[in-house]
């Protein structure tokens, strides 16, 4: 038994992803394979980056996670294989690891370099068909990540900046929205641990979140806790601070894009 | 080997229902997890409930099934767990389980309280992940549904009025359009005993269907019954009254949306 | 272990893609079943001509393909299984395997016709779910194709002409566009081999590609081999000769739609 998660930007409109799957089954037929996502929008690797910090802990020990958000595909960027806290992780090294690498329990981190793990002809513009997918299906049957390439420092590897939120002097935090889902919820990177941290806040207390021209009071438990059609902010599932609309849609409610800047007065 | 199939309203725009199966296979990991859809329209638990009654059966038996369209959420509402014709059905108790509870072929019906089968860490906003997958998971594991909490009569859940079409005195039937398809075709509530116990209906009848402003005279047998561009009535793969356009896309093509009536004359 | 890959124009906004896997998983419990995509454009048979032929070979030997692009169902058209370099093809016999059968390395191939591996009622509208789905699940439990039904001369069934691009005289190629992708990289018939074989061609050879009103000098080996915004030409990950921009929708950008010609001069 093992699994195998593919987070990607391919959509699902194209057999892209269900190549990666062939690839890997010809490799490890008993593998399970589960799609994380492959909506990240387009090449968006702060988006990848907190999805897969929030979500690989959901998944058992001993799971692979490929990370196929690689605008840098068929450059000289490096693909790097990370194992921490038991799960392992291959990606491009292009930031999309920050967060986990920012947790600093590290087993293993290598430059994946040793092709006798891809496929034998590697496409200049596939790399999650003919390289991610094969080692990933190797690291599954239970390949050593050493056997991959050398070990690199976490240095020397692409790190994102200013990812998370950031409190500043008068205890105000300055976040921004890094995601929209389905329910065009806005998701922050504004972390539970930041927010009570900082704030003791609870839903008694009287913090504000100023999002646009719009402010909401106070913090509520559940997507009911206000009436229809009013903004409300809550620590969402992923844990970190997300603003709804009761019975509506927030993007299209506030007007609200990613990236638009989030903060959180005492 | 156990099969787990998740229905939902979540998209697959976001992790969430790769969240679920993350949690499933932590628990169950030789589970095989089938998407019956995601696409259920945002909180209609109409659609889910006909979706769910009308597909089960096509899984073998012992298979476990996840509803997960609960605009109640982190609310009072209760969960639910059905044994019906050896499958096994976990959802919020909203009424999406109505056409199953009304088949009467009930092994069990219990309200799920037992904590020890959740995760952890229970989340306000999201019972799919950290309620609904596990528990799905232990039942598929053998668990059984007894253990999750004490029976509840079928009198005292939520149940939908008037989900069904009904026949009215002259023979006419009344119905509606419960779901639209990736192909613009309609399908009602109108199922094919009602339809044809009531008229003796068959292809060379003489039956008129009502939609909108218009009149289709007959049943096809299939889309390419009658001219391209031409709307038809058919009974459907679900086994429902069905209103499509050969080689065209019915909904746009009439105008018709959820909930649109649809009457039958003999 | 058996793996059976999906290729439909079902999308996944409703039920159907679900219900045939759990037919399957009724007749072979412990198959692997891969959506290779659900997302061909509504019953075009060439995009997804195309799409198995240039995909099925990534799925390791003995895995069993489903293709439901079936404008007929319910016709008299036939049904095929074709047994081709140890793969299984499981269509209709619409011209969708075209592309395979040009391979002229053909195991088997037969006309379906033994109902004792269908499901029990079988409806006009859904031979996906009610004959495909259970006969792929016997032909992965192990099933001679033979046992669907008499041989068929391939010269009887029925085949696409001109699905691929052609040289003429002046050494020009004349293609077109036969799908678009997620990232609206405009993938053509024109293989590499073609191109090529015809045209001594390299990254470095002077070739013009024309679309619409616009030329293309030469062919870049990566997306990112010219400026942004800027059209460029490549062999795709398929083998074909794409049309994309550097971080851009080239689609959007050339106004470009399926079907439009592709011409390559020397």
């Amino acid at each position: 038994m093992s699994i195998i998660t593919l987070l990607t930007d391919f959509g699902t409109d194209d057999e892209y992803v269900g190549l990666m799957k062939g690839v890997i089954l010809s490799i490890n037929p008993s593998a399970t394979i589960v799609d994380l996502t492959h909506q990240i929008d387009s090449q968006d690797i702060v988006q990848a980056a907190f999805t897969i910090h929030s979500g690989y802990h959901y998944f058992p020990e001993g799971t692979v996670h490929l990370i196929v958000v690689d605008p840098g595909v068929g450059t000289e960027r490096g693909l790097l294989a990370l194992k921490l806290k038991n799960h392992f992780f291959i990606a491009p090294d292009n930031g999309v690891l920050t967060l986990l690498l920012n947790e600093k329990e590290i087993s293993s981190l290598v430059l994946i370099s040793n092709s006798s793990f891809f496929r034998a002809a590697v496409s200049r513009t596939f790399h999650g068909r003919d390289i991610l997918a094969p080692v990933g299906a190797h690291v599954a049957n239970g390949l050593d990540i050493n056997e991959l390439g050398p070990d690199i420092d976490v240095q020397n590897v692409v790190c994102l900046e200013n990812l998370g939120a950031r409190r500043i002097k008068n205890g105000e935090i300055r976040g921004q929205i890094v995601a929209i889902d389905h329910f065009g919820n806005l998701i922050t990177n504004i972390d539970s641990e930041l927010l009570t941290g900082s704030l003791h806040a609870g839903p008694e207390k009287k913090i504000q979140i100023k999002i646009r021209s719009n402010t909401i009071n106070g913090l509520s438990e559940t997507y009911g806790g206000v009436r229809s059609n009013t903004p409300l902010a809550l620590i969402g599932s992923r844990g970190y601070l997300e603003i709804a609309i009761n019975e509506g849609n927030a993007a299209q409610f506030l007007k609200a894009k990613k990236k638009d800047p989030v903060r959180v007065l005492v």
